[in-house]
Parts: C-alpha cells; structure tokens; sequence
C-alpha cells in the first residue's frame, strides 16, 4: 500500500550533550517519510522555502520518497532551535520560526489523493483536516499531535480525532487530551472520541498500544548506552510502525499492531543515534531485520515457566 | 531453597488518591516476605515494638513465614507517613520516626544462618552488612537500598555493594550511585562495583535487568486501570523475583532472570491494587500464574515478522 506522509519539513538548529548543529535537515514529515520509506512507497506533502538545497531533495527521491506534493513556496525553511541539555529527554524549544509554513495550504497531486495509508505529522490540525479532505478512500489515517494544538485549537483537533483510525501521542499529551491522569483510563477517553486504536509514546520507556479489542501491548524503548539526538524519535517512531502497518492486509489486527510498534521503537532506536537524519544515511535493512529480532531477546520469556503455581 | 528478607516492619500512614489510611501494615520485610512466601520457605529478620499487635504475626504465620527472628524490642515500633498526591508514581515523605530500629542489632538464629537465598531489603548498609556476615553459605545475596544510603553512607554502602549478585534500584538511584545519566552506561558502572547482576525499576515504566552476559531483559509494568497505593510495589517486585528465583537451579541465568522479573512485576502490579498488603489476603497461586501468562501477551511479538527485510 502506498503511505501518504503530511507533515513539516525544517532546518533544525539542536544541542545535545553529544554536540551542537546548526542549520540540519528536520520536521515531522522529513522523519516519518524516511523511516516509513524503509517498509513502502511514501510520498510527502510538505513545505519548504526558496533556502531548501537540492541535496535534501535528491536524499529523498534516492529513498523513493515521491516528493511531488513537497512544494517550494517564497520566503525561509520552516525553522526549530532547541536543545536537550537538561535531560536528554526533554526537548528545550528556544525558537521557532513559522516562516513558510504559515501560509502552507496543501493542495495534493492526483496520486497522493490516491494514497492508501494517510499520516498525519504533527501541525496544524486545520491542516490535517484539510489534507483529510482531500484523500479519496484511504484504507488507514493515522495521527500525531502534541501540546501546543491541544492547548490552542481543541475543536479543530476533536475533529481531526473523530476521523481517524490511530491517533499517537505522547504520555503527558494523552494525560492533557482526556483528563486522565492514568494511562489506561486516558486512552479509554481518547478511544471514545474517535480512534480505534491509541498509541501512548513514553519517550525512553517505550510505547503502549490500546487496540480495538480493549488489548494492550507494550514496546520498551531500545537500551542505547548513547543517545546522540532524540529529534525526530517519534516520528521516526510512527515512520517506522505505518510503514509496516502498511505493508499488511489487515493493519488493525492486534499481532500486527504489536508487530508495527515494536518496529516502531526499532526506527526510532536509529534515528537517535546521530543528529539529523543521518543515522539512516547508512541503516541497511538488514540492520532494521537484526535489531527487531534483538527486541524479541530483549522482552521474551516463557509464558508457561509459572504453571507450577496453578 | 529457602529465603531469608531482612528489612523494616513498619507502620504506615499513607493518603493516595484512592484515600488515606493510618497505622496499617508496612515495610520493606514485610512486602518481600509476603511475596517471596508464595513461591518458597521464606523467614524474615526485622524489629517491631511493644505496639505490634498479634494479628500481624498472626498474618506472617498464616503465609507460614517463619518470624523466629522477628525480634520485638522495648519502644514503638518504626513509622513512616506519606502521601503520593502531587504524582501517584511519587512518595512525599512527611514523617519517619525510626523507633526501635535505631538500636536494632539483628542477631541470627542457626535456622536463619543456614538461608541459601538472602535478600536485604532497603535498610541501613551497617545492619545490612552484620546480617552477611552471619550467613554461612548463601547461594545468592541480593540487596536494595535507597538515596539516603547512598547520600549519607556510601562507604558502608559500597562495602556491602561488593558482596552482593544483585543490586536492585530504581532509576534515579541507579543514575545517583553510578554517575552516569543513561541507565545502560549506569549499569555497567554498578556492575563493575561488583554485583553480577543489576535491575532497574522503573516504577510505572516497568524494570530492567542487565545480567551477567552484558544481556539485557525489559519487563513493562502492568497496565492498570486503578492504582490504590504504591507503597511496597519495590519490595513485592524483589519479593516476587527473588522468591522465583530461589524456586530455580541456576538463579544467575538470563532466562530465570528474565521470568524472575517478570513475576517481580506480576506481584508489584498486585501490590499496588489495596492499600498495605490487603491484595496479598485474598490473593490465589492461579491469580498469580494467570497475571503472569498475561504479561507473555503484553510483550510478546513473532520475532520473524521482519524477515524480509532480509
């Protein structure tokens, strides 16, 4: 199935205890398109400005990344300055600057309308809902979103929440989205407002997924002795589980969606391992394959090693 | 084989969300043995005053723990009040009034000296240390302690460090007692301060084990819906694993380990579910291995799902 990726494209300026960049290639679709391109064809929807270089566009298209809705629009790049050098799990935003993003109005192509799995980045949820509008009979819309919309534009993410199948928050959005302190009890709530399926992202702990059939399942977070850049970890995140998603026949099916966020967390593994995208510049699939059978090591165990108890 | 915990018998005033409850039964030695005595022979070395009521004992005889050295001395018995208001996962600290076990001198009986198991719960690294060097020959020593031992006696802490195969401790005190920020780094300095084998618990976020082949096991916490009262989550966990343990050949192996800190997680999450150790009352083995066999769904995935990446 064909991936549909809708999202921002940004030059980051990041500090982390492993280093300063400045001016890198970042956004929520930069991530979710190349992590997602590991699994399925993926186009992009996307802005950028007249400053956008052309080896950022030929890294995508030699990912196949279909980049026909990545418009160039007059004005700067999309900008984000931040750092993580309180807690190498909390991103400090210095600056943001809208910059072409704030007149994007996405216009689709005739094949991305076509797209069979539709993911939404984390922007503007009048956006979203634009792009939603535009996408003929997706078989799968997934969703991201994050504090600040939550907090400045409730009623146009509640209805962003209503049409989709899987909406993928973080632990203290899913807590400010529902009222909930509780994990369990908020994806409840959030389920009610529309999603089949809830997907809780804990950063360095990992992941739960609520399914349709009231299941949980829950994917740790890779054990890294290093973690050089958490930008992009989720999108990397939601990359790596739609694309999988999208290469089965039944992408609700709980084993799947087990499946999916477990090769989740094995993208966003990568994706911190450098600044930028720049981990994936050499990810091999072979290395994908590996390290999502070293999940499997690092969480199985005998389901029937405590049957002397029955 | 049989067990021995050594910690604190406590009387607890505790308020959670779920309400507030004054002078009912705690304590590090109490949570272990409760929970260890469903998989093995446990006895307990703790100090209780003149105000330890009998149907406590009564409670500990009926789970057949053998309170030979349950020692009561003249005085009060040790209190602690708290509250988890600001963050359920959170302990605030009000009150500590330390009682009789200020002058507490654990002397072992013979039976107690012959444990093959010792687990030494979070008390004082000076009373910890007397109890192993009455131990003739244990098969395996595991030990928690907490910040205040680390910050206020690091010297005696390090000294029974050394002695120990398993050190458990929660993140922050993993990351207090190493130096180091990212746990995996923080493991392996513990590690080389000489434990074979290190967990992480990570209260909600579940536990990790780094074991002796520079393998590493992650175990989530359960999901509940409802948390009642955290206290003495740490101390069923260790009870839970170490008790699994002892019930096992080769405690020390990656696979034990791994299903011992699975059902360290299994009897935290029962823990949590009643204030003091009421959900012990009523709690069944079949309960126990049910919990257990649920978690195998929580984590387990087909480890082959990414074959053809290959």
């Amino acid at each position: 199935m064909t991936l549909l990726a809708v999202g921002t494209v940004a030059f980051d300026c990041v500090e982390t205890p492993a280093g300063k960049r400045d001016d890198i290639l970042g956004g929520s679709a930069s991530f979710l398109s190349t992590s997602a391109a590991y699994f399925t064809n993926v186009a992009t929807s996307a802005v950028v400005g007249e400053d956008f270089p052309k080896e950022h566009l030929d890294f995508f298209a030699s990912r196949n990344i279909d980049t026909t809705d990545l418009c160039r629009a007059p004005g700067k790049t999309f900008r984000w300055r931040g750092n993580y050098l309180t807690d190498i799990n909390v991103a400090e935003t210095l600056a943001t600057e809208l910059n072409v993003l704030e007149a994007f109005d996405p216009k689709l192509s005739n094949t991305s309308c076509d797209a069979d799995i539709l993911v939404l980045g984390n922007i503007d949820p009048v956006l979203q809902l634009k792009v939603v509008d535009q996408v003929r009979s997706p078989r799968l819309i997934a969703c991201d979103t994050m504090n600040f919309w939550i907090e400045g534009k409730r009623d146009e993410l509640d209805h962003i929440i209503k049409r989709v199948d899987l909406l993928s928050v973080n632990d203290a959005e899913a807590r400010m989205l529902s009222g909930e302190d509780n994990l369990v009890a908020a994806a409840k709530v959030i389920r009610a407002m529309g999603p089949r399926v809830v997907v809780i992202k804990r950063g360095e702990h990992g992941a739960l997924v609520f399914n349709e059939q009231d299941g949980i399942f829950a994917a740790p977070a890779y054990p890294l002795e290093k973690v050089v850049d958490p930008t992009g970890a989720g999108d990397s995140f939601a990359g790596g589980m739609m694309g999988y998603l999208a290469r089965t026949d039944a992408p609700l099916d709980p084993d799947r969606l087990a499946e999916a966020v477990v090769m989740g967390s094995t993208m966003a593994s990568f994706a911190v391992a450098d600044f930028s995208l720049d981990r994936f510049r050499s990810l091999e699939s072979a290395e994908i394959q590996q390290r999502f059978r070293d999940f499997s090591r690092l969480t199985g165990f005998n389901a029937a090693a405590a049957d002397f108890l029955g």
